[in-house]
């Protein structure tokens, strides 16, 4: 038999999930800090779920792994976390609103397999269902520029308006029905040009006159009151100008930095109603979170069809590590100290189950092997100190704590135990 | 559309997600204290690695959901973590050894859905790869003594050996070709009882005279040194008592608590190789965790075919979950502030802003209600504080904060902020 992955997917191996677990924590703990909830659905979804209307859309479904039960019954792997999310608010109308949760879990797309580009990966979505104020959408950006903030020393949050784009093509003289097909053109301004887009915009049907007057405006760029102030000459009774100019207030309020209106950001998706944003760091070409507001989608999981809106987020895990790897060390393990016991194993193992009680991760050698060979071992899975006990020190009651960076000694009596922890923070 | 789960598939609701979290974060911190890294491999496996000889075995796999990708490649849903390892170690040899690893994650059977058995399941494992002592396997109940005993009042570590049992079962005369099924009869004495075993060991052919001498032996009970000394007697060459005499110096050493061998514990699975071990609470029928030795099964997936010893645990986290449920009381949220703002939205949103940076988890009214329907929600999300904050707060300089349990109401001034982290705690 061939060892091999299934295609398209792989081992994350333990020195990168050391850092994805540190990271999901850290956004965990910042979803908690702003009230939200965590929710688990399952990875398997019934079929019918992933392919209603409103759901993914078409292209997904192409892309989704289709999988039988053994009653024959059609379901799928998801392919995000949104639908399923939709699903379980449509079939729990005794959830309280809003409804804010949080889920960190894997999808599965089976797409073509690029480089860096995998058919199973993992999704970080944060939102609140059920609010339709801009404070909503607000605290989504905020919570970003927190994490953000934190995380990279420049970066940036690009906003724009579904409506204001609805809006503005409209004033261009575009006919209505050709507004998502325009969106989709002018989504690609930034990867492919000016010169493309209006190519494509041609092939698509619309005048010449009307591509340049958008393409002029699209291209207004400066503060975020500037480019309030010139679309509002434009539209003066807009309401996408409207919930822009609430949603930057309300992100000044909320102390949010680095908030910059973008009119050519689009984000992909067809299901965004208002609001929607990406964040960029320096250097990078797509965005490492994105998100918006949805309040279309929800309403088309449940019976009465009342509208439910939704505003969220979606950070992209993989591609921060990616970004933080550049500039951070990846450690091999979480252990501190490993021992090497020289025939005293039985003291060894009363010594490692004290210090495990003081919350030091430690290891010691299960293979019995000598000290070289110990050694080696610490030094490749870069545990920082390492400590060897043998009789002499038993009797002389003192241990010797090794820096495997430093190369330097550290001693500490047997009874001074509780010291360690201090020791080996240096 | 009829919204529905996938049949034997459930939603986790944020109560009892919460509380699976704080679990499986407690046990990550328990095994990286032990020196444990983590491991993520994919969902999605090859059918051929999920099917291999010496894997899950015949009956695993008719309840393995197979999945095609879009090259028609046969995939399947891991429905376990450790033949994932098994092929993980077959692929990098670069790997040190001894490799200790956990992963917590979920797997898939579709088996009959029954009474709390879910087609879709989390598993948490730790194994420790490439070491044949028996200082491995007492790490292994080291670590689930350290979890019981934070956890549980009453548990018990059952532990036996393989090699013992195939050692007594030929002792008795019973050919060795019938050893596994002798087992899979023997496995069954605690839930149907020794008549039902009798009967069915009968029906295998086994001689009544053979069975009545098994019984006798496996129902030896008292203090571990009296059921060692007592099979010594048996066996004198015994490999297996002296795994498990070696085995019990080991837990002594590292002063794991309420250790007992059990002579007709055997533990299911076929691939056992010494070692067995299960975990009982008080009043649980089945076991909250196991594991053992399986020394053959990855050398399966090896080209060279040499032996990788190894040794591992599996907490039934759910199970956990519903035991300790008995006990305590499920949190609906981790949020422990709402603030409620009467027409000084951006002042509470300047206040809230504040109050996170202490590391407070709050959220405030997204939905402009009235206080009644705000402290209403509050109450039905069980936040145990609530701040009202209006123009009289403001001009005041203090702020009110109400324990929603006792009733009571604290006053802070407002330049005196950090100190709500001391004052919520109580």
């Amino acid at each position: 038999m061939e060892l091999l992955n299934a295609r398209g997917t792989r081992d994350i191996f333990p020195e990168e999930k050391i850092a994805l677990n540190a990271l999901s924590e850290e956004l965990k703990q910042l979803f908690e800090l702003y009230g939200f909830v965590p929710l688990d659905t399952p990875a398997l979804e019934r079929f019918e779920v992933l392919s209603a209307k409103y759901a993914g859309g078409e292209e997904i479904l192409k892309e989704t792994f289709k999988v039988k039960d053994q009653g024959e019954r059609e379901l799928g792997l998801r392919y995000d976390l949104t639908v399923p999310l939709a699903r379980f608010v449509g079939m729990n109308s005794q959830i309280k609103m809003p409804f804010k949760r949080y889920q960190i879990d894997k999808v599965w797309r089976d797409g073509p397999v690029e480089t860096a580009r995998f058919r199973e990966f993992i999704q970080c979505d944060v939102d609140i269902i059920g609010s339709n104020s801009m404070l909503a959408d607000a605290e989504c950006i905020a919570i970003a520029s927190d994490f953000f903030s934190k995380k990279f020393k420049q970066f940036e949050i690009q906003i724009n308006n579904r409506k204001l784009l609805n809006e503005l093509i409209e004033f261009c003289g575009i006919p209505k029905e050709k507004s998502l097909t325009v969106l989709l053109s002018i989504d690609k301004l930034k990867k492919v040009g000016e010169k493309e887009v209006i190519k494509e915009l041609k092939s698509k049907q619309i005048e010449e006159k009307q591509i340049q007057k958008l393409i002029k405006i699209l291209s207004i760029t400066g503060s975020n009151e500037k480019i309030v102030s010139e679309t509002k000459k434009l539209l003066p009774q807009s309401e996408g100008v409207k919930e822009l100019q609430e949603l930057i207030a309300y992100t000044n309020s909320f102390n949010a930095k680095n908030v910059q209106i973008s009119l050519s950001m689009v984000r992909g998706l067809a299901y965004y109603t208002g609001t929607v944003l990406e964040v960029f760091v320096k250097d990078s070409k797509s965005s490492l979170c994105g998100g918006g507001r949805y309040d279309d989608m929800i309403s088309n999981f449940l019976e009465k069809k009342e509208k439910i809106c939704a505003v969220g987020l979606s950070f992209g895990l993989s591609r921060i590590y990616e970004e933080l790897k550049k500039e951070t060390k990846n450690k091999k393990t979480n252990t501190v100290l490993y021992i090497i016991p020289i025939l005293v194993e039985q003291q060894a193992i009363q010594l490692i189950q004290q210090i495990r009680k003081l919350g030091i991760n430690c290891e010691m050698d299960l293979l019995q092997r000598g000290i070289s060979k110990n050694l080696d071992y610490a030094n490749k899975m870069q545990i920082p100190f390492v400590l060897i006990l043998g009789e002499n020190e038993l009797k002389a009651n003192s241990l010797k704590i090794k820096n495997m960076n430093s190369g330097k000694e550290i001693s500490l009596k047997l009874n001074e135990l509780e010291k360690l922890k201090e020791l080996i923070k240096e």
